[in-house]
């Protein structure tokens, strides 16, 4: 009992920079550190946090695009002692400054390029110790006060002893990019990370992902955004080629990917989106064999499958921020591997199987378990032991998110026979009609498919009989027909695959979606034009 | 915090069973149950232990080969709240006694052909309260009272509640095998066994093992050996089909692994050698391109290239009972990947590298870290998440394995450029001639490569002189020219990669080797006919 091994995030480090020293970490393909430096520049940083005046369970903030830097403070900050916030810099302004005051930050790590954005309302942010800032000059602006320049920090090997840390202190935190009111703070421990790393590298070995150190990785996940799906920590474990893709912009990502020979990633649908119609990406990703995780949205038929023309192998992947986020992945169970290439793709696209220590169950309104009949609609609800305890300060928020030790996600879902979860909606997306759901998830999917349809979103719009009726919005390609679309579903209807009763009345071709702040498709602005 | 995940062993069939219910578990082929309907016996059991006096912290007892039932034992008996103890039945009958003395074992559940070992002793297993026993034709002995059928516990579907477990219960205890002294018990709680399972299926996805839910595994490590390496849980969580091969037979092994397709194993070299050299093994195992790692002893170099000539990759691996067991793994790093195939044999040799969350140091009498030349020599030291606490009621024992927060673990080696281990000896078999040592584990490897060398063991012999001198013994097949052994280690004596100074004073043609009970050959008979 006296030899405790407290599940620490410095132990992802332990066993694999000792394995792998040279293996590397590349910033865009302009700037490489080894493993060997990483870890030195991170146990530099940690103590330099602690030297600086970093306390247990501070708040560390940091503002920056997916950079090295950023890396390093996903280890650093934690083994300091104190709490990461990754703040989500596609917020407004105003949201950026509410939830650092509400995560009561002290310190913050900030690229040049967000100084002015932080530095021209100053005085709202008074609750901060210290800036800590760098830029890729090497030159930082000095509008923020009292500032230290990153650098001198993460190469001060004057190191001072980390202090021991127990497995159950938060590591992280930050806000949920929720469509409706403000954003709810969530937060995660060193233990809760260090689960959810191991049972994501446990389970992301099966087909088609078949992880191992050989991959190069570059997500494409914001680091802001939920620990990036946790690949700072998981990549790293598996001593993987780790490529940061810096400010997300199309022309410099495909020519990352080719340089650094990229075979995996992760991302958001509408990034997938904008990766394959880039006039270079078919000659650069044809070359790769890449494997793509793709969540935070539904993985639509049309896109795997145009992704699979490009030698794209796609699984989707299902979580949410209260997660950490992974809750299902679609790779393959004994069932799936044993089909025919073909028929697999339905699989590849579904939200997926629990992973490991996952307990994963879709319960109706009586809290009884749906039937494995691909139709019954019921609600997710989870537990593993990655789970956020509490909303920051919110304790409704809390009681609704956690009744009877069960998370509840929210998400409506149907089961198939093998156990495989469909999403069809979001709770509060979902369409209600003549008292039954219309899954406006599966209708996307379908319409995905139709010639000429770029992306989707099918929304309600309120209706004096049904109460609510689908309408479906469209962008589109010069192929577009809307007859044709509408013949399209017709065939699903017919082969009963879905209901003539959920078909949209209304089809309305828009130039082009807004987009939240993870890039997902903002259905808000569209109910609102209705 | 009110929504603590306890890592118990129960969540490694949550996710599993529920993705794989139909995934096989094949007991020579000859019984097959499904998971699902192995999670149900589990539960059925674990629930009727408690329904028969089981109480938390009780000692459970297992005589059997590897079987299904041993199967079921190494859930249920844990998850009823109990202790699982593999006895080792390849002990004598006195230390089997011995040990199941030792560990207080309340209940025993016991295979019918090892009843006679006890029924003619009853009396001095007074400290028994029940027999559960089974007989695969269904019909128990009835010499030892008072006892229940297996069967009747296992199919009893009038569940009880399984009590709640914390995750630092002990979950497993079982005696070293030790060939000096009387064995020591070691424990192990459902913590230590989770993370050890979740680290170890983590590591395994790498090449040249590429783990995944595809492989079909048969554990050819026995069940009462630490925990079978932890092949009964790491198995499972990947939903892979497992097959047990009863008591060790080698004809019903091979015929077994051809008709369950098997692809996946584990085994000390001794069996390995078994196999491959059954004149009917090459044409089954040529055609299931099986991967196996091999540890408990070191992989020779003769055997493993035997073992490729059959299309067999062998990757070694290291740990020992006080440490659940792993610690190593030839795995491929990022350098290994980089080399040509030939040059990776040598590393697929070696002890291999810690996996992930293991902190492993090799260290010299002044408590610092060799250097990485393959040359010095230190005891391997460590800490993991899941390492003995104690030797059971041996105070003395656990001082001497535990100092200053690492585990030593008595066994020396020594490290290359690129941080592979390599064991070069145990302590205490170490030959210390002239004030230095003469690393035996090498000169078996080379010994192995020459022609007609079946298998080798080098041990010590006093020396008046030097303190001690080595001495060859070998098994041999009718090519073997002791000139030729000798010509073939001068070549790499002239190549500088042993020294002249500890090649053998002799060499001894044996018949055979006796071998410990867990397949290890047992040098200390060979040491006192010396």
């Amino acid at each position: 009992m006296e030899h405790r091994y407290e599940l620490t995030i410095d132990k992802i480090l332990t066993a694999s920079v000792r394995n792998n020293p040279d293996q590397i970490i590349s910033y865009q393909g302009k700037e490489s550190i080894t493993y060997e430096k990483f870890n030195e520049r991170v146990y530099n940083l940690a103590s330099s946090l602690i030297k600086l005046g970093v306390q247990k369970g501070d708040k560390v903030a940091v503002l920056d695009w997916d950079t090295n830097r950023y890396l390093e403070a996903y280890y650093a900050v934690p083994m300091s002692g104190a709490v990461l916030h990754t703040v989500n810099i596609r917020y407004p302004p105003e949201l950026i400054y509410y939830t650092m005051q509400h995560a009561d930050d002290r310190y913050v790590i900030i690229r040049d390029e967000f100084v002015p954005l932080v530095a021209q309302n100053k005085a709202l942010f008074s609750f901060v110790k210290k800036w800590i800032i760098y830029s890729e000059t090497g030159k930082v602006p000095e509008t923020l006060e009292p500032g230290v320049n990153y650098d001198t920090l993460v190469n001060d090997e004057a190191r001072i002893k980390l202090p021991e840390i127990n497995e159950n202190s938060i590591a992280t935190t930050f806000y949920t990019s929720g469509t409706t009111g403000l954003p709810k703070g969530v937060s995660f421990s060193h233990r809760q990370i260090m689960l959810h790393t191991l049972a994501a590298t446990s389970t992301l070995s099966d087909p088609p992902i078949s992880l191992n150190s050989k991959d190069v990785i570059m997500p494409l996940v914001p680091m802001f955004h939920v620990h990036s799906w946790g690949m700072p920590y998981t990549s790293i474990m598996k001593g993987m080629k780790y490529v940061l893709p810096g400010r997300y912009d199309v022309p410099t990502i495909l020519k990352t990917i080719k340089q650094e020979k990229v075979t995996l990633s992760a991302m958001v649908p509408s990034i997938l989106y904008m990766l394959i119609t880039n006039p270079d990406a078919s000659k650069i990703l044809a070359d790769n064999h890449m494997k793509i995780i793709v969540g935070g949205g539904t993985l639509l038929r049309g896109l795997a499958e145009k992704a699979r023309t490009l030698g794209i192998e796609t699984i989707a992947g299902y979580g949410m921020s209260e997660t950490a986020p992974i809750l299902t992945l679609s790779t393959f169970t004994k069932r799936i591997i044993e089909m025919d290439d073909q028929k697999r793709t339905d699989y590849r696209i579904k939200t997926g199987v629990p992973i490991s220590l996952v307990d994963l169950r879709v319960v109706g309104k009586d809290g009884k378990d749906v039937p494995r009949d691909s139709k019954t609609i019921g609600e997710i609800i989870v537990k593993t032991p990655w789970l956020t305890d509490e909303y920051v300060k919110d304790s409704e928020g809390t009681e609704k998110l956690w009744k009877n030790g069960w998370l509840h996600t929210g998400d409506l879902a149907v089961l198939d026979e093998y156990g495989y979860i469909s999403i069809v909606d979001r709770e509060r997306d979902a369409i209600k009609s003549g008292g039954e759901f219309i899954p406006t998830l599966i209708l996307e999917d379908l319409i995905s498919t139709a010639p000429g349809v770029n992306e989707v979103a099918v929304v309600g719009k309120k209706d004096e009989k049904w109460g609510e009726r689908p309408i479906a919005f469209v962008t589109v390609t010069p192929k577009f027909n809307m007859e044709e679309v509408k013949k399209h579903l017709d065939t699903y209807v017919e082969a009963g695959r879905v209901s003539k009763f959920w078909l949209p009345d209304e089809y309305r071709v828009v130039k082009e979606f807004v987009k939240t702040s993870t890039g997902k498709i903002d259905k808000k602005p569209l109910r609102e034009n209705l």
